[in-house]
């Protein structure tokens, strides 16, 4: 993957283990690609209210994700506190998509999908969290 | 300020209260231009070096701000956890950039200008946690 | 406003007319506050389906703005393309949120507001434009 | 990838080309990702003053990507008019960072590996823009 690559040909070492850092970099790019293409299907759908959380908490956790990728990415002059503090975000937030997204995991394909990309971002960032310590 | 009048119209009523939201929402949408902007500064300076820790914190934090004044602009369906960690990684980011910046405020305008639009940030953000209860 | 404030301090002299740049940055980013306020009041509503390609285009239209925004911003290094290719995009998105908008403008306030800063905005863009020759 | 699965899912078939569309997210996905990270590696080399355009490219690029992304995704009434406009300004803005980045690419990896994926997403949203006719 791209990441991994441009984080090798960086000049300065990975603030922490590079493994965990491309891990959440590439899960939390993932999650705000599903959140996204979700929150737009359950707008597609032709029974919206029960829906209406759904699309609220994805909208939610693609712009968190997409905050805290671009955070993680940077590994010049880090300040660990400001990424641990977005990363800890991004945990709450696919947190409490993913248990949305579960409960309409049955009847819709997209949620059932977005469910399993949000819990690997949350694993991925609890990773990086380990990580640094 | 067209926030305000948006809330205001908003169908559901603002969770928590609607002064702490509006003043959260424009003191985000500040930083969020006064960071991208002072990081551009930073770039068009003579003396690039001492001023990379402050390109890097600044685009950090309008990463958060953006992403902050997203969630705490929406109404519909919140969830208070979500608000909650997104407004503090904001106070993390804003505190350590308002740091930095001012470090560089007696040499550069621009950072003594963003360290206190940080400053304001970071309050408007404390003072819409504490309305949360 | 604090961006003209920040411009004004920047090291390098604004590329093209201040006055147009600091108008289409502070229209870009009360676009983008009042698309995503929009898009979330029309998901609080009732009756949802007649509001659907509102949010869509709500959406839309935030993500273009606060792109847009962020590159108007920036003064160091500019490419005159880039800089006129998202602003042209800009008017686009904002043209067709506010003509959705209008339809929904007499129901519902939040879309009656919505249209005129979506207009605003439209017409700071092609203020800067013009002022780029 | 995750991004075919959400669209085959979404209750409303793909406009356009589902091939193209998928293409097109995962190019702007990338190219995001790899800009942030060029952006960022630049600010860590030490001979920085002749990588200021390439830092301000790419992060243009950046942003533009991300929300050219997020308008190709959503699938529910989308405006053509919008799509085409976000798509044509991110090919203007991948073709500029591209010709920057390819020249620092025989000295920083990361450049050579951040022109290669710009290179690939103007020809997604070539290749998207030519399946919408």
């Amino acid at each position: 993957m791209t990441i991994r690559e441009m984080l090798e040909a960086h000049p300065q070492s990975t603030s922490g283990d590079l493994d965990a850092v491309v891990g959440c970099v590439e899960a939390c790019s993932d999650c705000a690609a599903a959140c996204t293409s979700c929150a737009d299907a359950d707008l597609g759908e032709r029974d919206l209210p029960p829906l209406v959380r759904c699309i609220r908490l994805c909208l939610d956790c693609a712009d968190i994700c997409d905050a805290t990728r671009r955070i993680v990415t940077r590994q010049t002059a880090s300040d660990a506190g400001v990424v641990r503090a977005a990363v800890e975000a991004c945990v709450v937030a696919c947190d409490a998509c993913r248990q949305e997204c579960e409960r309409h995991a049955e009847h819709h394909e997209h949620c059932r999908i977005c469910a399993a990309v949000c819990s690997r971002c949350e694993q991925a960032c609890g990773d990086l969290l380990v990580s640094m310590g």
